[in-house]
C-alpha cells in the first residue's frame, strides 16, 4: 500500500517562514515525520516537492500506476491552480487535501480552495498532524474511493 | 480527559437523509463508533445533539469547566451562525470542526464556514470517520490551545 | 389525512403588525378559518407557532410520523435559515411554502427563500387565502410528493 | 367574470420538454382542464399563448376592457423582461403569476422574479394545479384588487 | 427635415398609468404636442408606437433613408435590450434618447441605459418637455452626427 | 417607567471574553451598574440575558404589555438575525440598539446591523457607558417613539 | 438533411455596420455563400432573418418537423434571451452558435451567452467562415445530437 | 426671473481639455453663449466656477433667496459628493443636471451620478447645447418643481 | 475641559430640509442647545461648521492643541471621505461620530461610515439628543482614549 | 505551411477522463485524427502537449519562427492563466483556441476564456472535431491575421 | 527646470502620525530634503500641502504656466477624487504619483488609485525616497510626456 | 553587494511586443543598461528571466544566500500568483516590484497587484527607467528590510 505525498510552492522553505504559523520544523525534519507515521501504519509513502505547476500534475498523473492514494498540500496553488483539480479528478486516485494552517481562518484569499471539488475530504489546522491524520483516513478508508458529492 | 462532542441541527436523523451524503448508519450508531473510539484513544466523551442554536451555545460556554476539548458538526449553521463562532471564540476551548461531508465540493452556501476562525482545525468529507480523526488531533495536541492564525 | 401547520416567529402578533400587509386577523382567528378549510376539504390540521428555530426543527422532523403534508410559513427565517430547508429536505414529507405578503414584491431581502429548494411549491401575497390554497394544494396532490426539480 | 389566461415562450411545446418538470400533458390537454376548472368556479376563461413578449404586452393591455383578473405564466420572459412588469403595473387588473415548476428552486437565473411586483401573488411548482390555485385565489379574493405591497 | 418620433412598451396606456410620474396626458394629446413643437421648429415628425421589441428595431432600420434623426423613449427596454442599441449603431442616424421621469431617480434597474452608449445625448426628467427638447437638440446640432464618446 | 434590557448570546460569557474589546466587568457586574444608573434616571430595568434568538424574541413581544422601552445588544445576532428586527417592528416599543464595542470600526460582517431599521437610534463603543447612554436616551425622549426613518 | 440557418437582430444591416468587425458582405451576399457551402456538403438550407425574439422562437419550434439541425446567430439576443435557450432546449434539435466576430475579445456583456447551455457547440470570430464551420461540424457529427455536457 | 448656473471642477480649462469630447470653446466663450441663450430667453444668469466642492454647496445654499432655478454641471463631482445632492435637496430649487459629453457612453464610474435623485431632470451630451436645453427647460416648466420620482 | 463640536456639509441649512428626519430647529438652536448642556456637565464648547471637508480636516488638525475631545456630525462625508477618517486618526484626538436621524434605518449609501473605524464610538438617530449622549460620552469616558479595536 | 498544435495540462489523458464529456479516443490517438486530417488539407502539423505554462509559453515564442498558425487547447490555464493570452498577444502568429467540450454550456468558472482576446476565434463542443474545424479555419483564412475586435 | 511638488490632506502632520508607516521627519524637514535632492538634480521646485481638494486643483491648473512636472501625494484623496484625475488629465503636465507606505499592501480601500490613470508612473512604499525617486524619474525622462496607456 | 534582476514571462520578447506600451529595446538591449545603471551605482547584478512560474519561485529562494535585493518584474504572473508572493514573504529578502508600463492604467485585471504585499515598493510606468529607480532605491535603503504596512 503506496502513497504518493505532494508538497507544494514554497514548503522547501519549512521551518523559516513565519514558524507561528507553520510550525519550527524544516522539510526534510517533517518527512521523517510523516515516514514514520506511514511505518506506524503499515503504509509505503513517497514524498516530493515542487514549486512547478506543471511538476505537481505531472506527479498526480503518475499515480495512477504508482499509489493507492495521495496526500496533497498545494500551498498558494491551492487557491488558483484548477488545472491540479482536473488533474485530480482526471487520474481517480483518492487524494486528501491537506494544510499546515486553518485556511478557512486566514486571509480572504486562502479561504477557497480550487481543489477541494476533487478530494475525498480535507483536513486544516492541525499542523504536521494534518499529514499524520490524512495517513490514518486513507488507511482507514481502505482507499476505496468514496463517491464526492 | 474529557471532550465534548456536538451534533447540530438534523443530525438526530443521520441514516435517513441522503444517505449517499451522509452515510447509513443512525446517530445512535455513530455515536457508539465514537465512544468505542474515545475508549481506545483513553478520552471520555460526552456527546449531545440540538436543533438549538441556542443551546449549543448554552453547552460550548458549559465546556469551560466541563471538557479540555469540543468536537462540532454545527450542520447548516456552520454556513448561517456567527453566534456560535464568537461562542467558540469566548470561551476559549480548543474546538475541532467536524463535517461528515466534503463541504468544500457541495452547493456554494455549504463552502461557507462561518465558525472556523475561532476552530482550531478542519475536517471534512471523511464521513464518520471525521470524528475519529477529530479525537486523534485533539488527543496528540495534547489539549493545549494552538494559537489560531 | 393530517396535516401539519407551522407558524414561525412573530406571527402570533398576527393583526397587529402592519395590518395593511398582514391582514387585520389575529393569529387564533386565522387558525380558525384554516381549521374550517381542512374540514371542508376532510382534513385535520394540527396548527403550531413558534420563535424558535429549533423548536420549528424538531416539529418538522415530528412530522415524519405524524403528518401527511406540512403548510409552512417561516417569517423571516424564510430568508436566512439553511437549517429549516436541511430540515424539509431530510424527512421527505410533501411541504408547501406560504406567505401573507408576496415576498417577491417587497424588500430585497425578502426576495430569496433559503427554503423554497426543499418544498414542492410556493404560494405567496393571497393574505389568509394563501393558507387555503396551500391545503387544496395538497389535498390535489394526493399527498405523494412530487419530484423537486 | 372573465379571466385572461396567458401562456408565455415555449409553453406551446408543453409535453414535449423535460417532462419530469413540467408534465406530461400538451397545452390544449391542459387549457382544457383549465376551462374546466373555470366553468367549476363559475368564471369564463380566455386562454392564448405566445412566444412573443410585445404581444403578451398589448394582451395584458388589452385586458383593461376585457377581463377582471388574468393569470400569467410569462415563462422564461419572467426572468428577463421589465416591460412586461410594467404593462401589469399600467393596466391595473389583478395579476397571479404561476409557475409549473418551483421557479424558487431551480436555477440560480430562474429565482429572480422581474414580473412580482407587479402581481398580486404567485404561485409556483404544483405543476398544472397551480393554474386552478390561481383560478381559486382570484375567485376568493372578488376580484378586488389587493393593495401590492 | 423629417424626424421619426419612437414611443416603446406602455407608452400607448400614457395618462392612465402613474400620472404622478408620467403626467395626465394620453399618447394622442401628446403626439399631437409633438407635432405642435415640429410645426414650430419647421420640423417633419412621423410617430409610432410598438410594445414589440422587434418592431422598433425594423423602424430604426427603416429610419436610414426615411428620417435624419430619432427622438426614441424606449421604456422599460432601455433598460434590457442589447438589441435596440446595436440597431441604433448599425443605422448611423443620429438619436436623442428620452424619458418622461428622470430615470436617475428611480428604482436602481431603471438607473442602467443599454441604448445610452449608442445615442448622441440623453434628456430625462421633463415630462412631455423631454420630446421638446429633444426636437429643439436635433435641429440645433443640424443633424450632422456629433462623435459618441 | 419600566424599561427591558436585553443581552444577547455569549453576553453571559462577559470578563472572559476578549476584555481589551468588551472591558473587564461580569455580566452581574454590568447588571448593577445598570440598575444604579436606571435609578437614578427614576427608571425601573427588567434585566435578561439569552442565547436563544427564539427567546429573545418572546420577550420582545412579552415588552407590548410589560415595557415602554427596550435597550438591546443583541451579540452576533444582530448581524444575521432578520426575525428580531421584524419582531421590534411588530411590538412598536421604542428600541435602542447598543453594542459594548464600536461595531463599526471591526471586521466587516460585524458593520451591517439587520435591525437597525426597527430601531430609533444607535449607540455603539463607549463600553458600559453604551447602557448609560441608551437610558439617557430612553428617558429624554419621553419614550414616544420617534419616527423612524 | 435539412439545415435551419437563423440569423437574429440587425444582421439584415450586414455590410453597413462596423464592416472591420462583421466584414463587408451585406446579408443576401453571405446567404448565397452559405448556400454554396450547404451544396457542396450536400445539405439544404433553409436561411431566415428576423429582428423579432419571438419569430424566432416559432422557427426554432418548428424545427422539430422541418429540420434536422439548426445554425443559429442570435445577435445581441445572444447575451439577454433566457427565452431562446428553453426554446433550443425544448425542441431537441442539435444547435451550432456562430458568431462573425470573437464575442469573447469584445465588451464585457458579449462575452457572455445565455443561448450557449443548450447548444452543441459554439463558433466565434471567423467572420462569414464561421457559417461554413458550423455546418461541417452538423455534417461529420450526423446530426445524432452529442450529450450537452 | 434668476437662473444660477453652476460648473463644477476643472471646466475652468474648457477648451483645453479633450476637445473632441467637450468642444472647442472656452469657459469664457461658453458663458457669453449661456448669457445670450438667457437674454433670448428673458432669463437673468449668475454663472459661476468653482473647484471646491464646499464652495459649490455654499452657492447652492445661497440660490434660496437669489434664484429661482439651477442649472448644474458638476464635473467629476457628479459621481462622487453625496453631499452636493443633499445642497440640492435640502434647498428645494429646482435643479437641472446638465452635462457637455453623454456620460452613459463614457467609461463605468462616469454613468453613475450621486446628484440626479435630487434633480428635476438630467441633460448629456449635446455639448454647449446642453446649457440651452436646460434653460429652456427651466423657462417652460415655469420654475415650479416637479415631484421627483 | 473643551470640546470641538464640528457639523459638516448642509447642517447650517437645519430646521429647513426635511424635518421630519433632521427636526424643526434651526443650526444656532440647536447650538444654544449644545452650549446649554455643556454648562451643565462643565464643559466648553467650540462649535463650528463648515461645507468644506479640507476646513473640517483643518479644525481637527487644529483641536490637537485646542481641544480634549471632539464631536463630529460629518453629514453626507461621513460617507466618501477617507480624508476625514485620516485627520480624526492622525491627531490622536478622542471623536464621537454623532448624527441626528439613525443613519442606519436610511438608504444603502447612508449605511456605512468611513469615519467610524477611527471614532471611539457611535451615536445615531437620536436627533438633537444624539449631541448631548456625545458630550455626556466624553464626560463620562475621562477623555482618556480608549484603544479603537 | 506548418502548424503549431498545442494541447495543455491533464490532456495527455484523454480517453481516461470523464469520457461522456473528452470522448473515449487516447491522445495519440486524437494526434493521428489531427494528422491525418491536416494531411487532407495539406498542412503540416506540430503537436506537442505539456502539463506546464511555462513550456507552452515557451513553444508559442518559438512559433514565430515555426508555424504559421497556431491551435491551442489551453485546457484549465483557459481559465486563469494571464501569460498565455500574453504570449499569443506578443507573437502575433493566428491562433484559435479550441475546447473537446462547450465549455460555455459547463461549471461557471468554465465560462469565462483569458485567452480569447488574443485569438482570432474560438471553436468549443465538438470533441474532437474541434480540432478538424480549427485546421480548415486556418486553412481558409489563408493564415493573414483577422484584426482581432 | 521647475517642477511642482504637491503634498495632499494630513501630510503637514507628518512625523505625528502613524511613524512606523509614514517616518519621523516632519513635513518641513521632508520638504529640506526635497529641495537638497532637486538641488542635486539642478531641478527647482515649489512645495505646496493642503487639506482642500479644490485648492490642489487650482494648483495643478496653475502648472500648466508654472511648471515642466507634478509630484503628487494625493494622501486620501488618492482613492476618493475622480475631479484630481480628471485636473491632471486636462492640463497635460507630466505627473508622477508617490506614496510613502506601499498602499497596495495596506487596507482594502487603499489599494484602489483613482489618479493612475492620469499619471506617467507610480511609486509606491519607499518613504521619504519615493519622493527622490519621482524626482530622477521627471529628470531622466527629459520631462516630455510619455504617452499614457 | 549583490542584486537579483528577475523578468517574468514574455518579458524576452521585449522590444517586439506593442512598443508603444512596453519601449523598442530588446531584453539583452534592456540588461545592459542594467548592468551599466548597477555599476554606476556600486552594485553587481545577476539577471535572469524565466517563463516559468515555478522557475522564478525556485530562483527567489536561491536569493536567501545570493542576493541582498530583488528587482521582480514579474510580467502577467503579477496578477494571478500567489505562490511568488508566498515566496517573497518566505525568503525576506527585500524586493521592489516593477512594470515597464503604468499598470494602473491599463485594463481593470493589470491593476491588482498579488505581489505587491510582499514587496517593500513598487515603481510602474518609466518603462526602462523604472529599473533603474529600483535599483537607486535598494541602493539607498541600505538594504535593510523596511517594515511592510
Amino acid at each position: 500500500m503506496k502513497i504518493l505525498v505532494l508538497h507544494g510552492p514554497n514548503l522547501n522553505l519549512l521551518g523559516e517562514r513565519d514558524p507561528e504559523i507553520y510550525g519550527n520544523a524544516s522539510l526534510p525534519e517533517l518527512n521523517k515525520k510523516i515516514e514514520a507515521w506511514a511505518r506506524g501504519l503499515n503504509m509505503i509513502v513517497d514524498i516530493r516537492q515542487s514549486n512547478h505547476e506543471g511538476e505537481l500534475i505531472d506527479w498526480i498523473h503518475e499515480s495512477r500506476t504508482l499509489a493507492s492514494g495521495i496526500v496533497l498540500n498545494a500551498g498558494a496553488l491551492t487557491h488558483t491552480s484548477q488545472a491540479l483539480r482536473d488533474a485530480i479528478d482526471a487520474v481517480g486516485v483518492p487524494t486528501v487535501e491537506v494544510h499546515l494552517s486553518n485556511i478557512h481562518a486566514r486571509e480572504e484569499f486562502r479561504k477557497v480552495s480550487m481543489i477541494a471539488p476533487a478530494c475525498i475530504g480535507s483536513i486544516s489546522g492541525f499542523k504536521e498532524l494534518s499529514y499524520h491524520l490524512a495517513l490514518i483516513a486513507l488507511k482507514e478508508l481502505g482507499l476505496t474511493r468514496l463517491k464526492v458529492v
